[in-house]
């Protein structure tokens, strides 16, 4: 089993300079010019300068409504003596806009003329050239309009058409061909896909990403593992386009071709890059044009393709990189880095007591829906080791600051009508809910740092039976909190339809061939079970997956759907959803936990509103496991 | 001649509010969706929540290359008894992203196993589930990806076609239909125009600005001043449209029919607003459809489609409107403004020694280039009359601060060589050059002010017939500077071709026949003339048009082309470019003075090498009439 392993780790500025610098020997930035239609010019890039056609106006024109006359006839006018002027002989009407024959040189404003039939009067000289627009006031014939490298928008369109200008030679769009490669790879449009495969979207990204800088994208069919499809693609592509992009196999797996066919047809510039994530991505040149191997993961993906396609996309179009938008940010928490990577971290950010906090998303590369939910990005340079609690940090923003400024952000225990409140939210009131799935215990401790607005919780006291209302009063005694009811709900073992293993009782999961799956420590169903393991004289280390941790309830129903297990502990809606079976083991209150001082009132009334509204009650009632008969009720205030 | 000139004067945000009102009434606001692609939805904003369709991973996966085992297995590995496993029976190859089946609960990376023959050698033991992604870490199916009205970018294409969710409903793009109209018009194809002939261009730009808010536009025909047609187009226009636009028409003109043709069709909500420019607009409502009656004037259509056109559409589409960038300026000179009216000006933006000043562009409502040129609106609200020279104002940002942080000023003599020097400067150093005709006595207030990085001069002094020195010296004798030649040019009178009214010498303008046209007061070429009428004895006053003023060269040429003057004074290369004839007068030195307090070593050693570029040059050559070569020499430093 030989497998190349052997990638570099070039530093990223050396990896973009290399590129970069290669790029340049090759003329490859020179720029390629095409001749459109000035109306249907919008976001394209001038290739050269341009220059009015035509006079703008072309003729001398009436700046009023109007009497055009000869000023000379009526320098004798005043109120005593008025100057009577006939029509079509000493003067003609014009209204705005109009053409000032050469016999008259001035305009009089309509106000403040008297008509008498044919005849006009006139009580005040008028001044040579008076409220007429010269030729050229806007533009003479021969001025430049625009230099080169002007982005044309609506308002160059409306000049340069004045300008009698229809056509503009434009930089040419850059071509982007995406060739998406793997034999694992199934395109988006199937409905049923066998394990191991997986759903080709990053060229539809990537392709997104490409349009938003401009350029145009071909998206090829999938590639399966062979060196030989990969060439063919390439030699199809490589005229057509500006540059090709390869998307996965870019990695030392047994089946990456992408290194060894680039260095066969072209050269290869660097491969192996000191980023996180993104490592083994490939920069390269096959005939002048660039050629990008990119990793086959979306996170990973989605950097290489910002840190290089983008700045070569934007110099092929002598575009500037667009001006980029940073903040200070406090780090919610700890956050580890290797000393020798660029490291590149999504992150959300709220805003909280007029301090801007970061929240480290889920940093897999595999994590779709971190790009998706991603405030911007934290960028760890190389030679650190990472930043702890609290520390200031640099954020490049991709959110706008004013859609961050009105935030709200919930740290706590999942639950879905949390996503039905975050939905109705931003739908009805425009405010952002970030969620954040930390467990219960979790939310407490974000409670107690101030680092978040309000947190969802079910934690049971075991001495008392009752839910959240202890712990708050321990962890938070001093600050000032509201504990509002959300629901009672129905907290079970989820098991596969028709329970085939006829699971009954906790006491069953100690059998070994049962395979559970637990929530993590901290989270208020983890709580629950050892609550009741405890209460039963179960043995934790009995139960076959007890260490085995998932972190939202719809994951452990997935998990039991996908039989990755038998059985896990969550609530009734969860099963539901995946039409599993479930037997009921306790019933427990699901609150929200607000803080007062890091909220303003009218933030809580809306909340409050919300989730007394009868459209988040009757969303959540279909769900079903839920009693809402306490929806929305204060139960304390501290 | 009846004309009706009772049009309102209602405050804007009332005038909004009117509008919104109505519309709301008429239910318009109500969201319409339409379902399209995911993979082509870019730019386009959700109707509704998005829930995954499948999980992803939908299988567990490997998340390195590796090895997939059973742990138990693995339990009793170490360096001193390696645990030996068998291919296909104790282990399987996988790569990342593979199917783990369900025998196997681990993965070992490639980099911790020993390969012989079909035996693969482990020294630590595997924790169960280690690099294993499990179903749904991504996502789980049922999760929500977005809320209803998030905006689709290429992350979210990507997540969403990973969740298998291929289609969306998103909000449909509103079409805002868009009806110019006004016999005077001629489509911007059109090569010859008569006087009185205007090239329509309004309804591009207005097209263009809808498309930006992401709208869709349909461009109708001109319509001639016929109400009849007016009416036809509307009825073929409403139901097609979600917005009606009708261009030009809506001030008191005698050929007006918009106002009365919306009161018949609907009705007229507001027609009058107290803003400037753009008084006349209208807004009404026919069949529940907004139209707006937008001024013809250029500068006047694009605001009042901003201030009404934009709320508008971006409410239909449930958008916030885009977070707006401001800034504080001092002002460059006294503006002064109507007490009851808002007012909004068009002004350029240049930071000098840390400080951003405003200087306001030409305010005409027909000045198509001051929408192309302005970097920003200052809004001056009603109940104030103006602002001094010096005040401090805000801004609304059009252009990034960045582009502005780095751009040049040169205030005073216009030359078309300071065109040829703004497109090199921006097409190959990527600095905006603002250039501002004001005269060369213009540009030397400006130098003492210290408003203007540099400014070109040609300064005759009657003294000793020298150029520009002596004017520096008397005025800026505190100051540093520096006198850099660019040229010296000929001036001369400009006549028409083949000289017609054989037009000589200077004497010859004291014909009352002869129609001449002047620069303004400050410029050079006006003092030069008035130097040489004093020398020869000549009495303005006897001068038909010495009044009469023009603000370049360009503009001087154009009048003669467009016969409303016969003769007029300026430099051969605009007398070539307008093919006319040219009787020389004198030779005089054009030269750039630039501030080095207020520039950096490398800005000013950019315009010196771009001054002495063989390109600029060249490019200078060819107009004609220029002498080249003391180009680039510091004449005297100060």
């Amino acid at each position: 089993m030989a497998r190349k392993v052997y990638i570099d780790n070039i530093p990223l500025e050396q990896a973009l300079e290399k590129f970069m610098e290669a790029l340049q020997k090759k003329s490859y930035f020179v720029i390629e010019e095409e001749e459109i239609e000035t109306a249907h010019a919008q976001g394209r890039i001038l290739s050269q300068a341009v220059f009015a056609r035509i006079s703008h106006p072309h003729y001398p024109a009436a700046a009023m409504d109007g009497i055009a006359v000869k000023a000379s006839m009526t320098f004798k006018a005043s109120e005593r003596n008025p100057v009577k002027l006939k029509l079509n002989q000493d003067y003609i009407e014009v209204d705005t806009g109009d053409y000032v024959p050469r016999e008259f040189d001035a305009v009089i404003m309509i106000e403040d003329v008297n008509f008498t039939g044919e005849y006009a009067q006139i009580i005040k000289p008028a001044v040579p050239w008076q409220h007429i627009r010269s030729i050229g006031e806007d533009m003479t014939a021969h001025d430049m309009i625009c230099p080169a490298f002007t982005e044309i928008g609506p308002e160059e369109i409306g000049s340069l058409l004045t300008a009698a200008v229809n056509k503009i030679k434009v930089v040419k769009k850059p071509v982007v061909a995406i060739i998406p490669t793997g034999t694992e790879l199934t395109s988006y449009g199937s409905e049923h896909m066998a394990p191991g495969e997986i759903i080709e979207s990053n060229s539809r990204m990537l392709g997104g990403l490409s349009t938003s800088w401009g350029a145009s994208y071909i998206q090829y069919d999938i590639i399966p593992d062979d060196k030989n499809k990969l060439r063919e693609a390439v030699i199809n592509l490589k005229d057509k386009a500006d540059i090709l992009v390869i998307c996965s196999g870019s990695s030392a797996g047994k089946e990456d071709y992408t290194a060894e066919l680039i260095s066969e047809m072209g050269e290869i510039i660097v491969h192996g890059i000191a980023i996180r994530p993104g490592k083994p991505a490939i920069l390269g040149i096959i005939d002048n044009k660039p050629v990008i191997g990119v990793p086959g993961y979306p996170v990973s993906a989605h950097l290489v393709f910002n840190l290089f396609a983008k700045p070569v996309l934007y110099r092929k179009q002598k575009r500037s990189l667009p001006e980029e938008d940073h903040i200070i940010c406090k780090t919610s928490r700890k956050i580890s880095s290797p000393m020798g990577v660029d490291d590149f971290i999504h992150v959300n950010i709220a805003r909280i007591k007029n301090e801007y906090i970061a929240y480290p998303l889920n940093r897999g590369a595999g994590i779709t829906t971190s790009l998706v939910k991603s405030d911007g990005i934290l960028h760890i340079p190389r030679g650190n080791e990472g930043l702890n609690a609290g520390d200031k940090c640099h954020i490049t923003l991709k959110t706008p600051r004013q859609v961050i400024d009105k935030s709200l952000i919930c740290i706590g225990s999942h639950d879905i009508a949390l996503d039905i409140l975050r939905d109705l939210l931003f739908s009805r009131h425009n405010i952002r809910l970030i969620s954040n799935h930390a467990g219960s215990m979790g939310g407490i401790m974000s409670l107690l740092r101030e680092e978040t607005h309000f947190s969802g919780l079910h934690l049971l006291d075991p001495q008392n039976g009752e839910y959240n209302l202890s712990y708050l009063k321990k962890y938070l005694p001093q600050k000032k909190w509201l504990l509002i009811h959300l629901a009672k709900r129905e907290q079970g073992l989820i098991v596969k339809k028709g329970n085939p293993l006829n699971i009954q009782k906790l006491s069953d999961l100690t059998n070994p061939d049962i395979r559970f799956i637990n929530r993590q420590r901290g989270s208020g169903t983890r709580i629950l079970l050892d609550y009741l393991l405890k209460q039963q004289n179960i043995n934790p280390e009995l139960i076959n997956g007890y260490n085995r941790e998932e972190y939202t309830h719809l994951a452990v129903a997935a998990a039991v759907k996908g039989d990755t297990c038998d059985v896990g502990l969550g609530i009734y809606a969860s099963a539901k959803i995946f039409n599993l079976d479930f037997i009921p083991i306790a019933q427990e209150d699901y609150e929200l936990c607000l803080l007062p001082d890091l909220l303003s009132e009218s933030q809580i009334d809306l909340i409050l509103k919300v989730i007394k509204d009868q459209d988040f009650i009757q969303k959540i009632n279909l769900l079903g496991g839920y009693d809402l008969k306490e929806t929305g009720h204060i139960r304390y205030e501290n």
